[in-house]
């Protein structure tokens, strides 16, 4: 089954034989080396000289500890929501007990900065919480202009750029992000099971000195302490090192300026093809992803039609939508190690998927249209 | 090199293969029948008809998450201690507000039932916690009794089984453990980096009415909701799964009975090597570990006389002591896949180079003693 989801993607095959390596100790010097290279590619990815943490979990774990390490009961916390992750990052503040302020967005569009300046200044919010890639809808959103604000306000930026980091651009110390979240499966193609987080100074000094952290095994400071002697605090699971290391070597060879626009111009590309094919898109044009394309399942299909058809008759597995936007979107993931001759099965797939459901679209117009997108970026 | 340290344990070449396979949808069919069949066999290693949650993390986020989703700030907790992971799960409680009432044993021997009752009488605790295997002593405590205690009190009864469950005896439902936390790395001889918690209905009760808890990705009550339908409520390491897959598989095939059996042959020759080879066992005879003994250093020669020498000369990594015990024991994990051909390397081993550091011993002897506890097992 070839995947175009969001996340899972697909394994290069050095990723995937590097995690049939036998084990070794964790707590060994040559185990420390490889740990160490990780923790510097990933510095690069992330544009940070912070240090990132590794933690052994979902990317939900990653969010949990952000916000666990910084919040403490009662804090009042914005949070931009807009989508499903966008939501969970609100909910997980909860769940620790902080007052959650809600900036409402549209599902498929983005904030406005002046709705949330308002939110804030009629708050007295600790920290401020924004899904980068709202993966839900296919958005992304101005991550630097929230940086610029919560500076001015003082207040802790918690950015969940889970499937924007190593795909996107992510400048995460000059747009001010002190806590950036990112897991191992989306566009950094290494396998899922591992969540990271770049913390700031501020925000150390914050973990440091919180007094009511609920936190054990997600308690970012128990990290830190580990990476400055190269170990983790907890067991690791030394297999998805091996095949993160792998991975970001990957990263390494490519580079990541070219890593962006090759996700840009995949997203570019999707974006027209679909409209060649008389599809309408779910995100607005201002704030299309670059590392999933949300487009909706044209009226009078179904959502089987479309994912159902493309998994049964070309072994191609697209996402759905999530939440209310269940069998009204499908949702295209052309993050990780996608490449044109990737993107292009697809489109053509859809092509004939589409047509036999009775969608009106001239066969081969979306790829040529994808072509062109390719042919101009040289 | 070698591993014989208290996990991760070395991998069957399966095992270590089946997570080279590509990755698959984790929200598919297919994905769907290996988790079903994992939590099958777990079950069977549980010896529990109740729920057991699959977590992406170390086995320290699968303590966490039994302790978050259970107490609430300001409960009070009976924490028997008597080592690094029975601390670490006092830890745990009182970072989620708890108020902790500890129970000290020394390190190396076992608990006394009735300070354990004494404990209990003048509190108003609503659980007890017990790491069953001490790792970091090579003690296992008598869980079934504590469980018979808990019960006789009303309170919850929560076992770190991290490095028991699956090597040695663990009767979740009949001793009455209300939450039994495993790992992957050890017994179960899976890839590090899931930990997993079989929960009783009386503890499902009180997870769905903890008004205030502490957790999101580590709330036991959406692993729940996903159990009933075959899945995840986060993405979970496909990859680990396939290995976990593999591993339990071997399992079944050898018969728990079996397995169970060997460990604790394995143990007793290793006890019986150590005293043929002039050493002192660190644990009392009456509480030793079957998944892991902790030998004392004899006076004289160093950490490095014996574990830096097992692992320059022979390739062999066993682990050092922890906390207070650092550079006084050795430990050697004789769990999961280790059989009589391992264990004796790593014998032999050790007499050349305690030999060499100039304790007194005979050659051949420790290794002689552990085949007689062999041969007598038929």
């Amino acid at each position: 089954m070839k995947l175009l989801i969001p996340g899972p993607v697909e394994l290069d095959s050095e990723v995937l034989l590097a995690m049939a390596k036998p084990l070794m100790g964790h707590r060994t010097p040559d185990f420390e080396e490889i740990l160490v290279e990780c923790c510097r590619i990933l510095k690069e990815v992330y544009q940070t000289r912070n240090d990132v943490a590794i933690i052994t979990g979902s990317g939900t774990s990653a969010m949990e500890a952000a916000v666990a390490s910084v919040i403490k009961e009662g804090d009042e916390v914005i949070s931009i929501t807009g989508g499903k992750f966008g939501e969970r990052m609100g909910e997980i503040a909860q769940a620790f007990g902080a007052r959650v302020k809600r900036v409402d967005v549209e599902w498929g569009d983005t904030f406005s900065l002046e709705e949330v300046e308002n939110a804030i200044a009629e708050s007295d919010a600790v920290a401020i919480t924004l899904t980068h890639n709202e993966t839900s809808t296919g958005v992304v959103h101005d991550a630097k202009a929230l940086g610029k604000l919560a500076k001015e306000y003082d207040l802790l930026f918690i950015v969940d750029g889970i499937t924007s980091v190593g795909g996107d651009e992510v400048k995460t110390d000059e747009w001010g992000i002190d806590l950036c979240i990112t897991g191992s499966q989306k566009c950094l193609a290494a396998p899922p099971g591992l969540g990271f987080v770049a913390v700031s100074e501020r925000a150390w000094e914050v973990i440091e000195n919180n007094p009511r952290k609920r936190a054990y095994y997600l308690d970012l400071a128990k990290y830190r302490k580990s990476l400055a002697k190269n170990t983790t605090p907890f067991t690791p699971s030394v297999t998805l090192i091996y095949g993160l290391y792998a991975a970001l070597k990957k990263i390494e060879g490519e580079t990541l300026e070219a890593r962006i626009k090759r996700h840009r111009t995949l997203a570019k590309a999707t974006r027209e093809a679909a409209k060649a094919m008389n599809l309408e898109l779910f995100a607005a044009q201002r704030c299309a992803s670059n590392t999933v394309t949300a487009i909706k399942i044209p009226s009078g299909l179904t959502d089987d039609d479309v994912r159902g058809a493309l998994k049964r008759e070309h072994g191609i597995l697209v996402a759905g939508g999530q939440a209310q936007l269940k069998g009204k979107i499908f949702r295209l993931g052309h993050m990780g190690n996608v490449r044109f001759a990737d993107l292009v099965q697809v489109l053509a797939a859809l092509e004939l998927v589409l047509k036999k459901a009775g969608h009106e679209l001239k066969l081969g117009e979306g790829v040529a249209a994808a072509e062109e997108v390719f042919a101009s970026q040289g």
